[in-house]
């Protein structure tokens, strides 16, 4: 490697690079922070308008945030592990002096007043924002094609969706639009997004990191979600934002080690869901998981297939779904009732499915919940860790809708409060990417992102950009 | 202390003594299981007609378990720290091959097939089941007034109730018709009945001890509640039954520690709520309180006044309230059908209004839960303990409804998942006990016992039986 800083650096691997990449070009000084920020805010000048991942930018906050960045290095005084990171924030997370949209129509200009927890932690840690990224209609769907500001694009394919909610913070990643981005993931909308644009994310144990400012879509399953273009990065990402919070009364004490644990691929007990076409695989994803199954037999352990007959997947995926109604229309309650920038047909009709159920109905969905606690404790009795596919299908064209069912496989970690990681599995006949999902007991964080590191490695699954993504 | 076995304890005095001072009985021979639950079961049979402390008896089945812990005891091979020890289950609780009633009549002859965590135990430390306790109609309410099996009677004044809903365990435990009684407290439910009955009980944090096999009330509220005749008792009690149940959903890993901490009341910051008459409190109960703090004037460390003006007490209650009631919709779905054995029109009228109630009110009351974990937190980051009346008046007479705000003290640990202890503070001049109360932060319960024996030593607080009491 030429470490010589007068080198320049190509721009498409610059904006290809991980987090930890660009942290190390950054502390050899073969990049300053002003000039990341500058590459990154041009690119999305050049690619934004077609992708549509950003629907608010800021660049003279980028540009003086950067600016104090490289003076900090300058002066030999970094603020934090991320400092100079030019990071993307998904539009339903507070950043003061920024718009929050939620992806409503009617708070256009409804600016913060204070930083989410999780951002005063990345702008602790020095960390430079690039803008607020693209997300579905009041943060509920999985398609990012909002009725007010657009459809985000594939980086892979144009003429198809990139999943959702959080559709905009993977895309920005994918297309090299920001270094990491920050979602929200109550169902599988980092993990969904992730999968589908090739990327890695990680939902971590609920309540791990501060949900405060973030619009609340249903308190028992929200977590903040974290999108990378490495394992390694959201590894260092957990490390820097994951943390008690007295203020957010769904945080706990820290249960995450910071440090992650030896790890023993001869010991793993991995368990394989049974009959995964009965389950709603596609036969691309089925191919492409059993193709990485085969490639992961030293990884994985001993493999062995887990029975969820006994656990109504899709019941319990439409109970979370429901709180999420449910509360949205206590969250969404000023939206609903503005009639002069009025919701779309279909966002107000899934509230309206909410106000018909009663408080009796919500407690039933809510006790699904206790049920898949108590699925996960008796299936991480028996395995270590659970893999299986991210999605049951790849991304939807843009012109069709995206299957609810798209959220089968994650809402199983949401329901249960476990972590859940997605690594890149191969791409079908299409070219669109596939997701691997990794998901673990509550606690196990930085297991899955170690397992997750070691079965990425093997894949060899570093995204290799189309010609013109990036 | 005559040590001799062969001297007789006096029957009064035997039924009057703690959990603890019966454990050295058993263990110096002084009495033996078999005799000990004899004496019980003739003070059930004397006393139970009149008080109504006890809806189910199985006096064969108390007399086995009697007779099996005094073989192990003869043998030299004890069971538990309970051996031997009779004790009462509210009739909400599972004990395998007794009936579960919940206080509803169309559960009669429903004989629960497992026994509850709590009961699972008990009896594995070696404890003797003598009944099941009187309680509110589905264990909504604070009167223990059932429609169905009658009321409970206040051992100090027979015209009066013991509130509720435990108001059996209570009851019995106070007339010295079980040595300890396990209850269940979701606002004030083992405290409220402790209170006007001059006994001690502690609601634990949320989650410690589990609560499977327990009917649900609020699962966010729900806690095993202990009603005994000692600080030291609940003490015991608390150690043998608290702990992580993998099949209890909001059971949680042990954060209580085993043996309390060190305790100086020199640094004990205490807060005082202030303007408790403008909170509803009767003057009786004023006067006793301030006499207590006063009387406590050392124990107590630094007392300082702290501000309830920014949580709505009333209003949380009653958020906690509805969530019982939606939640009790679910659980009695059967029994609101039973039209052969219908509800009170009462009870009815409270599930009804519940049945007018969305699932987006259920999420605003589920809010106010979250508001009270917050405000329990900063509470506790300025004070240790909180001290306050466990009720804010006496028991109510029997033929006066008890107000529902006697709950308003006891809610406030409940809705923020706090741990809370009652001890007796002196009797209104009708000779009705009152309770004062200590709440404190998550995991702080044995910080909180060992306040409260501080406490209930420096008040002289064992109950001084009334005449034909026991």
């Amino acid at each position: 490697m030429n470490t010589s800083s007068s080198t320049a650096l190509d721009p498409v691997r610059l904006r290809a690079a991980s987090t930890c990449q660009t942290l190390h070009w950054l502390a050899a000084g073969r990049i300053d922070a002003v000039s990341l920020a500058e590459h990154y805010l041009a690119a999305i000048a050049n690619r934004n308008p077609a992708l549509n991942a950003y629907i608010s930018l800021r660049p003279e906050i980028t540009r003086a945030q950067a600016a104090d960045s490289a003076q900090r290095r300058a002066a030999g005084r970094l603020r934090g592990r991320l400092d100079g990171i030019p990071v993307a924030i998904k539009d339903n997370i507070d950043v003061a002096g920024w718009v929050t949209t939620a992806g409503l129509p009617a708070r256009r200009e409804q600016v913060a007043t204070g930083d989410a927890a999780v951002v005063e932690r990345l702008l602790g840690a020095g960390a430079v924002i690039l803008g607020k990224t693209n997300l579905d209609e009041g943060v509920l769907g999985a398609s990012t094609n909002n009725p007010h500001y657009g459809a985000t694009r594939n980086p892979w394919q144009p003429d198809y969706g990139v999943g959702g909610s959080s559709g905009g913070a993977a895309a920005a990643v994918a297309a090299g639009l920001c270094v990491a981005a920050i979602g929200t993931d109550s169902l599988g909308s980092v993990r969904i997004p992730a999968s589908h644009c090739g990327v890695f994310a990680l939902k971590p144990t609920h309540g791990e990191i501060s949900a405060r400012g973030l619009v609340p879509a249903a308190r028992r399953l929200d977590t903040i979600g974290l999108v990378a273009r490495s394992v390694d990065d959201l590894t260092v990402l957990l490390q820097v934002l994951a943390g008690y919070d007295a203020e957010d009364p769904r945080s706990r004490k820290r249960r995450v080690a910071l440090a992650p644990p030896d790890w023993e691929p001869g010991r793993l007990r991995c368990g394989i869901p049974h009959d995964l076409a009965g389950l709603g695989t596609t036969p691309a994803v089925l191919a492409a998981f059993d193709q990485a199954l085969a490639s992961l037999r030293h990884e994985l352990g001993q493999q062995q297939t887990v029975d969820f007959s006994d656990y109504p997947l899709a019941k319990a995926r439409r109970a979370g779904l429901l709180l999420m109604e449910a509360e949205m229309r206590q969250t969404f309650a000023q939206d609903l009732a503005d009639t002069q920038r009025p919701l779309s047909a279909a966002f107000r009709g899934l509230l309206d499915f909410a106000a018909g159920k009663s408080a009796s109905d919500y407690v039933a969905a809510d006790r699904m919940l206790d049920a898949s606690v108590l699925k996960a404790r008796r299936l991480f009795a028996s395995v270590d860790v659970l893999v299986l596919p991210t999605t049951p299908c790849a991304a939807a064209r843009l012109d069709q809708a995206e299957p609810a069912e798209q959220a089968q496989f994650t809402a199983f970690a949401s329901l249960s409060g476990c972590p859940a990681v997605t690594i890149p599995m191969g791409r079908t006949v299409e070219g669109l990417p596939l997701g691997l999902q990794f998901v673990g007991p509550p606690g196990s964080d930085l297991r899955l992102l170690e397992l997750a590191e070691v079965c990425a490695a093997a894949l060899d699954a570093t995204p290799d950009y189309p010609a013109g993504a990036i």
